[in-house]
This record gives structure tokens, sequence and C-alpha cells, in this order.
């Protein structure tokens, strides 16, 4: 496979063209932001660990029957995965309290939830990714009514199969982010990362952050805390 | 039925005990606020328009099938409804683009949506009312699922009964905001007040403007525009 023209360009990654029409190469950088972009900063060896974290969950994702954009790990920082048209829709799913919603609701952090949700943000820089609701995304034209069940659907069937593997390895999975994309024949997939920049890890007995929260919230920590998320992976 | 003791005063309502441990009576004030009590005012006859109206609207819902909190019109500004608690959920319906979604999503006002919306704020003046979805709702404790159920199935037939019935008086339906309120046997009712305050009625013709936007933007006509209504209702 091989790298034809740059595409875009990201906050944390970049994604190129290929020969295989079908196929893009995404390019993981150690840039960090936070805050819609507010802060900046870099966190040195990030893209090695989200590119490999990423992979490795995708394919466990996979093995669960959830059909993810991932196609090939090509290097530590680059790997190939199906060109896919994002939805515009981040997707977050939560099962305990945690970051802005708890100021939103008047929430304590780390109060444990009822049962998951599952909230999406319209994907627009411009107006700061705006929370709206599965009603919204249809009556907007965001997306169908259809993609949004199926994409809710996913989204919880990740969640089952996440929470569960990230307790057996010690770590409690607090909330997350995802994206779906649509791929030429119209199926929806897993797309973007699945990282310590796109969920919050806590360690399962003593709470410690293991995420961008470090990063978010300067705790200091930030490359040993991805650094331990790829060791209790077992990917270093 | 007697008055008893006060038991709430709100921005628009009072709320009396009376004799009867089911019911209280509602007492409709001429004082307007708006932008969560920011801008403050006072429409004059508004009580009048809001306690009638709301009357008879919950009489035709009721007439369909729709259970709410109307028991008997008392006076101009006094009615008596069930005693209800309230469910802490503003239920609100969009049919078209209009007011804060505009802003917050990029919209353009009036834009037609491809199906009716429908989006919960959590009930907390501190917070300011925020956004949020039925999974937050169920999530965070604030009503049941099944009631979040209910009161979703209850709101879009509210939506299409008054949209039916504003189109034949003229008026288009744009949004509206309802409240639920569960009785002592643990039926849950429609409640609050459904009014030129708590919808956005435009002219189906001119789009003229019939409801509170007029206060909350400084069109002038405030008073007018509620007469108007309430004579296209034909109860004056």
């Amino acid at each position: 496979m091989t790298k034809t023209e740059q595409l875009y360009e990201g906050k944390a990654k970049k994604v190129w063209a290929t020969d295989d029409e079908n196929i893009v190469i995404v390019d993981y950088k150690d840039d960090a932001t936070a805050f819609n972009g507010i802060k900046k900063g870099t966190i040195v060896g990030k893209g090695v660990v989200n590119n490999k974290m990423s992979n490795y969950l995708m394919q466990i994702l996979e093995k669960h029957g959830i059909p993810t954009h991932f196609v090939e790990e090509l290097s530590d920082r680059e790997t190939a995965v199906k060109k896919v048209k994002i939805v515009p829709l981040e997707v977050i799913i939560r099962n305990r309290a945690a970051g802005s919603i708890c100021k939103r609701l008047g929430l304590e952090e780390g109060m444990d939830f009822v049962c998951p949700s599952i909230e999406f943000s319209y994907k627009d820089d411009e107006l700061g990714d705006p929370l709206i609701n599965g009603y919204h995304a249809v009556s907007c034209g965001f997306a169908t009514k259809e993609d949004v069940e199926t994409i809710k659907e996913m989204a919880f069937k990740v969640n089952d199969v996440l929470k569960e593997y990230f307790a057996s390895i010690g770590v409690e999975l607090i909330d997350f982010k995802l994206e779906f994309g649509k791929t030429a024949d119209g199926t929806i997939v897993l797309a973007d990362e699945i990282s310590p920049d796109t969920c919050r890890f806590w360690d399962i007995k003593t709470h410690e952050k293991l995420d961008k929260d470090r990063f978010r919230r300067d705790l200091g920590g930030v490359e040993e805390a991805y650094e331990e998320m790829m060791k209790r992976v077992g990917l270093n």
C-alpha cells in the first residue's frame, strides 16, 4: 500500500490517500489539544500508544461482531483503515459522571449512574460540537433515523465489550467518545480511535486517572499514564 | 373549593392549597420573564389569556385521550387542577427551527425540520435548565425509563392534536414546552400550561409572531399578540 496525497490534518492525526481508493492511511501525531482546541501541547509517544491501542481494541470488537474501519497496522504510528464518510456525530457513552457533564448537571465526579447513557454532539468546531439528541440529528438531517438506531445499538455493544475487557486489566471505563463512518457500500462501521485521548480510564482500585484528563487538568504524569495503559493492554 | 395556604409563587403563577388534598388552585399573573429570569416585565392581561387558553386546549387534549391536570376553571385567572408531583423535565417539541436552537446548531430561523424533534431540559434554575436527553434523565435518576417513554409518546400526541387544531385557526405551531406531573395514584398527566408563554405561534400566512417572542425580542405589540391568539381560539 502506498501513500499518495495528504487528505486531511486534524488535531491528533493526519490522513493520507493510497493507491487503493477504498483505503486511507491514518498517521497518529503526538500533538494534544483540549477544550475544543484552546489548550495545546505535546504528549511524547502518544501517537504510538493511540495507534497501537486503538488497533488492538478494534480487533477485539471485530471478534465480538462489531464492524470497524481497521484494516492493517503498518507501523508504530500508521494504520490502513477503510475509507469512510464520517457521520457528523460524536457519540459519548457514560458509565460514571466525569468531566463537563458534572458542572452542567450539578453531579459529583465519579457518581455512579443508574444505567449507562449515550449522547450525541454535532461535529462542528465553529459551533463547539454542541450537544444534541438523536431526534435533532434526524430532524436536522445530520443522520437518518435508521443510522441513529444502528449507531446507538453498536455504541452500547462497544461499551459492554470494552467495560468487561478493561475490568480484566484493572481499569474502569468511565466514559468514551466514538465516531462512526459509512463505507462505500453504505455499511456503518466504527471509525476514528479508541485511546486515552477519547476514553476516561480510572484504575479500578485507586481511581487514579490514566487518560487525557491528566493533560486537560495539568495533573502531571501524562506520558506515564499513556505508557501505563499501553502496559496493561500488553502492548509494550 | 376553598383556597387555604399559598404553596408556591413562580415567575408567572401562584399555586394555592385547597380543602381537597388532591386539588390545588393555580392563579395566573401578568408578570413576564425571559432568558431564565434575566429579563423581567409585565404583559397586561396575560394571566387571563394564559389561564383561559390553557384550559381550553387541555380540554381539547382530554377529548383526544390525553390525560391532563385540568379540573375546573374558577375565574378569569384561577383554575382548579389535580395536585401532581412535577417530573423535573421541560419537554420541548419543535416543528420548525426557532429560538436558541438556531444559534446553538447554526440553523436559520424558520427552517423546516425533516420531522418533529423532542428534547428535555433538566428543570433547575441554578443550572439554567440544561439540555439533557432521555438517557441522562434515566441514568441520573430524574425519571424512570417507563416515565420517559410515556412522556415522549404523550408529547408527540399533543403535537399532532395541537398542530392540527392551530392550523384550523390560521396559526402554525412552531415549537412548545410541556411539563408533566404524577398524580397521587402514579398516573402521568400533562400539567403546567399551554399558552403564548410556552409555545411559539406564527400566523400561518404572514409568519407574524403571536407569542412571547414579541416580549423577549422587544418587537412591540405584545399584549395585542396575546389578545389576537385569544380571539383566534374564540375566547373573547
